[in-house]
């Protein structure tokens, strides 16, 4: 099923509005050039409109939330909905300040997202008002069993009306009614900055491309950055680090092949 | 020709006060120490005029333009016209919005620029008011012939004074009498964030060398970067993505010497 | 001595809260976590107070300073003091403007700063108000003997309360009473966007995860950084530039062992 999702984000070439934060922006933007995507970040309230008017999604990612572009994020939003557009929503460090709960809780009472990414603490936060968050990481008091992730996910589908994704050791992909388990991936990925908004980034290019298709388009894109990390890690030799991982990352996006996703892709449906 | 002002920028050690986004950043203060130059980037209105008075031009870019920049750029671009510094813009994705638009008009109006740089859809913009610009990359819709590409760069120039660079497969350089065809390069900058924006640091890193050859300088950067995509391209391996091939277009302009320019550049003059 | 301060931050994965410049903000992110650190970055005035909460350290730096941001330093810096959490003053372009000079003075005034590390031009413009700032760089009219730099460092620690750190061919590491000579390190580390920045981020690490013995701490973490500095040279081929060197320098972080530290660190104490 993966190849023909690949295949319409090379053909339709999505044009992936970002407002993200300036941490890992730059990595986000090199990504969505290596998936067969073209970035434009744009963050003023005065022109957010127009720009995801040119656009196929938009990307909202609250890593360094600040007062500007609040009014920016919602605006944009707005206009998405309007125009039937994707939007990913990434709530990073959600749980970690007011201003960052508030703000989430904000934006999905005002925006339909089609997809909401994070890791389990900050989707346990936005579902239940009550996950642990320690910094933009997963807490560790926030371990959960499968079956429990499996009816979050759900559950959070179910209420939001968007696509959730769980990432962590494994990565969960949930409608509401199917959820996918993607087992592939790499530890090292938590040594890098910014695998997650880069994951948001991807998704929001497959959903952009591939718009009848959400669900699938958004598990393409989870076991892509997944088997791009066994990729990237395959290449490293005994000198490389976490930022040599980084550029591979991006690399094995770049020249990863549809047979190549379709050999070596692990999932499970529940 | 190209040797002296090459040399140049090794000698001066230009010091490029840049006004820029967030996206690109990191990549044009690494390519600025590459080539030679040092950078310095500061956007507060309220220091950008002792800033740029440290300095040997000022490069202002529209990536994430946003509304308490503006300012900073009309005040360090007039204080830099007053001390006769040269000053670049990029004015990326105008045409996109009416506030990018609107800026880059006024910009126009209030400053003179050595150097203007874009792509055919953003110089088309600001010298006609008729570009169609697909978010930060050139329409399709842009395409024109050669001749009459020759004709805008040369008319544009005449018209404001600058030298304007249009940048594509074939690059042009012009200073209203005038005009080179730089012919080097490789398809897969176009898979790079922000080879423009990084184009035109290298701009203002040459053109602040080299007051008194503003048009020859302009040309050698870029055949300087057309050539860095190429020796970057030689180093690729099959496993090898945009992101590596990022990274080897920085350390090309860095290990790059005289004489590699003086034998592999091919350009034409008009 | 430095295998038991490079063990802690691997034990204690201290989580250290960024308020610094978009320049090399994605370089430091990177860094902290090759070091065994969590970056977390954060800005906007109404939530610091709240990050660095969760926070083991806090770094503050002027890279790219902004009205905006002040007051969150302030606030920031007050909050880490009131919970007696370490923080780092990178006084980036100080005595470059009024703005960087007068916000240095001001932080100076209402925060206790457990390190202050700049260059040589930055720490006499803090210590005498006369050092001549080329830029971000050191200005050529700032070389000093090393007595009289060793006497600066002195001086300027017992005056703060602060440890200096002041960075250089040599670096120099004083808490008043003793300073460490620290002589590893690589010239072309002055070709790198941030080398100064990313090791204060490294510093607000160690010193995070070794609150009882902070001159130690910041000792290893220079000395870190000067050995990566060598071991990212080593692996330079003959086509790489600055920007491979950048991306090796934190590799050699992420890879470097207690053991290598221990044999490979040169330094004098006085």
């Amino acid at each position: 099923m993966f190849a023909e999702y690949m295949t319409m984000v090379h053909e339709v070439h999505p044009l992936v509005h970002n407002i993200t934060n300036y941490v890992t922006v730059h990595a986000c933007a090199n990504l969505l050039l290596a998936c067969g995507a073209s970035p434009i970040m744009a963050d003023e309230e005065e022109e957010v409109e127009e720009i995801v008017s040119l656009c196929h999604s938009l990307n909202l990612n609250m890593g360094t939330l600040n007062l500007r572009t609040i009014g920016s994020m919602k605006k944009a939003g707005a206009k998405a909905n309007e125009q039937q557009k994707p939007i990913v929503l990434d709530p990073v460090g959600v749980g970690a300040s007011k201003l960052r709960t508030d703000t989430a809780f904000k934006l999905l009472e005002e925006v339909d997202f089609s997809v909401i990414r994070g890791n389990l603490s900050e989707i346990k936060m936005l579902a239940q008002g009550s996950g642990k968050v320690r910094g933009v990481d997963v807490s560790t008091q926030d371990q959960m069993s499968k079956e429990r992730i499996l009816d979050l996910a759900r559950d959070f589908s179910r209420s939001t009306g968007a696509i959730t994704v769980i990432t962590g050791a494994v990565d969960y992909v949930s409608d509401g009614t199917q959820t996918y388990c993607l087992l592939n991936g790499h530890p090292l990925m938590g040594k890098v900055t910014g695998t997650g908004c880069q994951l948001s980034a991807l998704l929001a290019a497959y959903v952009g491309a591939n718009k009848d298709h959400k669900l699938e388009a958004a598990v393409t894109a989870v076991a892509l950055w997944g088997l791009a990390g066994e990729l990237a890690q395959r290449r490293m030799t005994s000198q490389d680090g976490n930022m040599t991982y980084a550029n591979y990352l991006i690399d094995a996006v770049f020249t990863m092949t549809v047979d190549q996703l379709e050999t070596e892709v692990r999932y499970e449906i529940h």
